[in-house]
This record gives C-alpha cells, structure tokens and sequence, in this order.
C-alpha cells in the first residue's frame, strides 16, 4: 500500500478500489451493502453525502454552491427519493473574499428554494492560507421515497436504457477552462435532477436511475454491468453529445463517455415503456435530449459493449487514471 | 465585507458574525432558526453537520478519525438525542499515506462501533497535492431522541451548571504540539458524549447541554447568556482544569476558558436535582470530574461574570481572534 494518488479520485476504477478498502474499515458498523449512492436509515428516510472540490469554483453554467446542492440532491434523486433536507460544511480558506462566499451560499440557497429543500444543518471552518484551495463544501441530504427506492438490482436483461440529456457538459466545460480552450456556447449541465424525474419515481417500469457524474456516463454503464453480473449494449450514434462537447473531446483527447456530468440521469426501465418515459423527460426543460441509448442484455456479463459509428463493437471501461482532478 | 481571516474560524465572536451573515443567505430555506447545533427534522430524526481539519491529524488521545465521529455525534447527544447513523465524506491529499488514511478510518469505524451507530454514506475525494493539507473530513450524524430535545429555551433563572470533566485538554494538547511544548501527561478529551449523558436526557430537571468544542467553555456560556437573555455566574476556583493544561495557559498566555473541548458537555438543570446528576456523571469514567461551576441569574442579562480565586468579579467573553487555527 502506498501513496494516494489523484486516479484515485477519479471516480473510476482506483476510486472503486480505495473506497472498498475505507469502507472495509467499517465492516461491522457498515449498512450501506448495495453499490447505490444512498441509504434507506428507516422505511421513511433516505441519506447521502457529497464533497465537492470544483476547480474553478465559478463556471459557465454554475458555481460550486449551486453545484454542491445539485450534487448532494440528485444521488437520492435517481432513487426516487424526493429531497426534502440539506445539511451544509463550509471549510474555506483564510484570504478568500467573503462576498464570494455569500454568493456561492446564494447560489445554493437558490437550488433549495427551488427544490422546496429546507437548509437543517450547517457548518463554518475558516482555515489557514495553503491549507485547502479556496472553498470546499460537503452535503448531507435527506429525502423520503415517494414509491419503492429505485436501484440497480430492479434491473432485468431485455430493459432498454436512456439518458435524459447531453452527456459530459459539465466534465467538457471545466477542463476546457483549466486547458485555456474558449468554447463558445459550452456550459455545465449543472442541475436538479428531482423535478425531471419525479413522474418516474411511480412509473413501474421505471427500475433503476443514476446520475452520471464522476467518471461520466461509461463508469455509471460499467458499475451497472458489474453490479448486476448483466452485460449492456449502447449505440455510439444514439448518445446525445454537443458539439462543443465533441470539440473538447477531439481537442484534448477525451473520450465523452467518460466525461463528468452534473444534471444527466442514466435510466433503465422495462422495453413496454419507452415510450411513455421518453415523453415525461422530453416535456421537461432538462429533458428535452432524452434519448434511449441501448440495452441490458444477458450476454456478455459484467461488461459493457458499445457499438461504434463505424460498425464495430467496442469495450466500455472505467476510467483507469485520473482525466481532471477537483471535477466536482 | 472584505478577504476571510482565521478569527472568523476560531469559534468565537467573529465566527458568530460569518456564520450570521452565511445563514441570511438561506434565510427562505433555512429551518434551523434556534442557536442549537442539531435540528429535528420530523419527530423522530435529528441531524447535524460538522467538517474536522485537526492539524496534526494524530495526537496524545486520538486522532482525526476518532474526533470526526466523536464531535460529529457528540452535537446530537447533548441534545438528549441518540446518535443512530453517520455518513462520512473524505478529502483526501495525493500523496497521503493510503495506510493512514485507513487507519483514521478504523479509529472512526471504532467509535461508530462502541456507540453501535452505522455508516450509512460516504464519499471520498483525492485533490491534488497542495490543494488540501492531508485530510478533510466531514461527518453529518442522525438521531432519534429518547424525550422531549433538551435545549436552551428551557434554562431558566436559578438553575445550577455543571461541566462533565476538566476542560481544555483538547486545546491545550493541540497547542502544545503546535508550539513544541512537550507536556507529560497531557491528552486530549476527545470522547463520545452519548455513553455519558444518554441517563440525563430524560431526567426531567436537566434543561439543556452544549458539548465546548471550538471556543472552549467561556464561547458556551456566552452562547447561553445570549441565546437566552439570562445573567451567567460561575466560580473560577470551582472550575476543573487539569494541572498539564494549566501549565500549557501559562506558558503561552491562553485562558483554559477558551480552550477547546472535545469530550466535555456543560449541563443546566434544576438547583433541585444537583445532587443526582453529579452523582450519575461521575459513576462514568468519562465524568469523574464532573463538577457544578455556576449558576444562572436574572442580573446582568445576556453576560457571563466569573467570581475569581481573588475574589473580584471578571466578565467572561468569546475569543475574538483566532487561538488555534485547526482545532478540530
């Protein structure tokens, strides 16, 4: 066992590794068994928690109190959990302009207005210059299931899965400003994910939800694959990528699968109701490029195929390395 | 408003304002409009936020992962409330020893262990190197209370206060690290609170409890003595402070009143039933110097006054700059 390093944090696979041998710390005391990202604690009550680190703390489309009230909420969310509670950790640094800091909290009182999320917690660390890097926030959230909590092991061979917008907005529009690339017209999908997918909590074919972040939509499809023990099929020409997004990738030399978003649900959900799903998420503002990108198939367990533009098949895997540190 | 400096974290007065001024962002969505430090969520759940930058991350009594979820639960049993579940976000240095980072987290697994509370969500983060000094951690705790939540806007003129043990250890350890004092014997408090207090909470003539954390047990009582509109007056020389802290105050000017605590609860309750609760504090190992101190009045409303060994009368205010920056 050596140094931490930043693949770890990554989201993808490092991350999965050292998160599963912190959490074998906790063995006895742990409850949180499944690979979701939050926790019944009673019939009524779910909780998660969210560190946020984004480097710039500003971007197009968001900032990081807004991001951090988005990001806390959404993991219950894609349950089907509506988000009713925040609790909010501010460690911010000595020199940091406090009139910043009041906007950022501005920001993400903002998101639970909109939300109707009550603030019922918080906490203030101003720390010495050098010590940590402007500003990082964490939310606790806790929210009530409005059915049955979604999750992965709902998820059958033959269900069809989709995105309900453009992936790697977020992911594209910060490493094209720590990479100097001035892209017209590219901002974060930075948004609430609870008012697009709300009609879905109830709908019985709906199985599954995750929002993609860390690690973009590939790590989301390969932690389902593996989670399951059932393969997943998508088609590269389906998946919704802007062309801003699809600039930044040529340019750097990113893949958009394993770009961050930040307001993008994967959905599984029974084949009878695509339909009808797609309808919900298109009626809505953030859902306007829902699009259903492939298939839980039995073939192929754990792993995830894509079928490529050119014709071919090609593995989807986690991100091994690190693409961009303090992403979220 | 201009750039944030380390007195706004140190607990004290300037803290108060930040966090005043933080709070007024939310003011539409915030539901945590008392001066406690959890909030009821519904009548069965309370939560509470706290974010630890202890620097160094290991000293005499415990170390960061012990004093997360030791002051992340402590807010919730001095509340009368029982501490259920934790959720625990990391932010983590590149470049942290991995097998230390798993060490804070077996001491923390260990704590949640003795007071049988259960992870129920994490997240951990790797920023890059300089970005964090080591580890950030931050604990948001859930819990049930066993009666009526104790609180403030019970105290009432005439009741006694006691505090659970000698105070100051916590600060006077860090301090001493910081300064290179080696002081033999001296260690901190760091302590769960629920094993302690968990028989006063429904004992009807205890009033309310505040674990002194940042700020030590002079931010408290001003807290109190504002948070109510009551006069406070306790006696300097019936105060427990170990002879190792005292020497530590000596020897860098600090008074022990605003020395941190980490496992110390200041109690108000009934003049009726002193006897009682001294005698159950002290039948805990973690209470043998539970001691009374004071007394609330109707004179001088909103102030603290300390009767000193010389025999005049001192007012009692919090730090206004900062002691000892990452305290806790």
């Amino acid at each position: 066992m050596g140094k931490l390093n930043l693949g770890q944090g990554s989201g993808g696979r490092l991350t999965s590794e050292l998160i599963g041998k912190f959490k074998a710390q906790f063995d006895d005391v742990n409850v949180q068994r499944d690979l979701e990202d939050c926790t019944m604690i009673s019939p009524e009550w779910a909780v998660t928690i969210d560190g946020f680190t984004v480097s710039p703390m500003d971007f197009p489309g968001g900032n990081i109190g807004k991001l951090a009230i988005c990001g806390g909420t959404n993991d219950l969310a894609v349950r089907g959990i509506e988000p009713k509670f925040v609790t909010l950790s501010v460690i911010a640094e000595e020199g940091l302009d406090e009139e910043e800091l009041l906007r950022y909290g501005r920001s993400a009182a903002s998101v639970c207005h909109g939300l109707e999320v009550k603030l019922a917690a918080g906490d203030t660390k101003v720390v010495p210059k050098g010590t940590v890097d402007g500003l990082f926030l964490t939310v606790a959230s806790m929210g009530q299931p409005l059915g049955k909590p979604l999750g992965m092991d709902h998820i059958k061979p033959g269900d069809r899965l989709a995105v309900t917008t453009s992936i790697g907005r977020h992911g594209a529009t910060i490493g094209s400003i720590r990479f100097d690339l001035n892209v017209e017209g590219l901002s974060s999908d930075c948004a609430p994910l609870w008012p697009l997918v709300k009609p879905l909590a109830v709908l019985p074919g709906v199985r599954a939800m995750r929002d993609c972040t860390r690690g973009g939509l590939g790590t989301t499809l390969c932690e389902w694959a593996e989670g399951t023990g059932l393969g997943i099929e998508i088609d590269e020409s389906s998946i919704p990528i802007d062309e801003e997004v699809s600039s930044v990738c040529d340019i750097l030399g990113f893949d958009p699968l394993h770009l961050a978003c930040e307001g993008c649900a994967l959905i599984a959900y029974s084949p009878d109701d695509e339909d009808r799903i797609i309808e919900i998420l298109r009626a809505h503002p953030s859902g306007i490029q829902a699009t259903s990108i492939g298939t839980v198939v039995e073939g192929h367990p754990s792993m995830v195929g894509m079928r490529t533009k050119a014709g071919g098949m090609r593995v989807v895997d986690m991100p091994v390395g690190e693409l961009l540190p303090r992403i979220c």
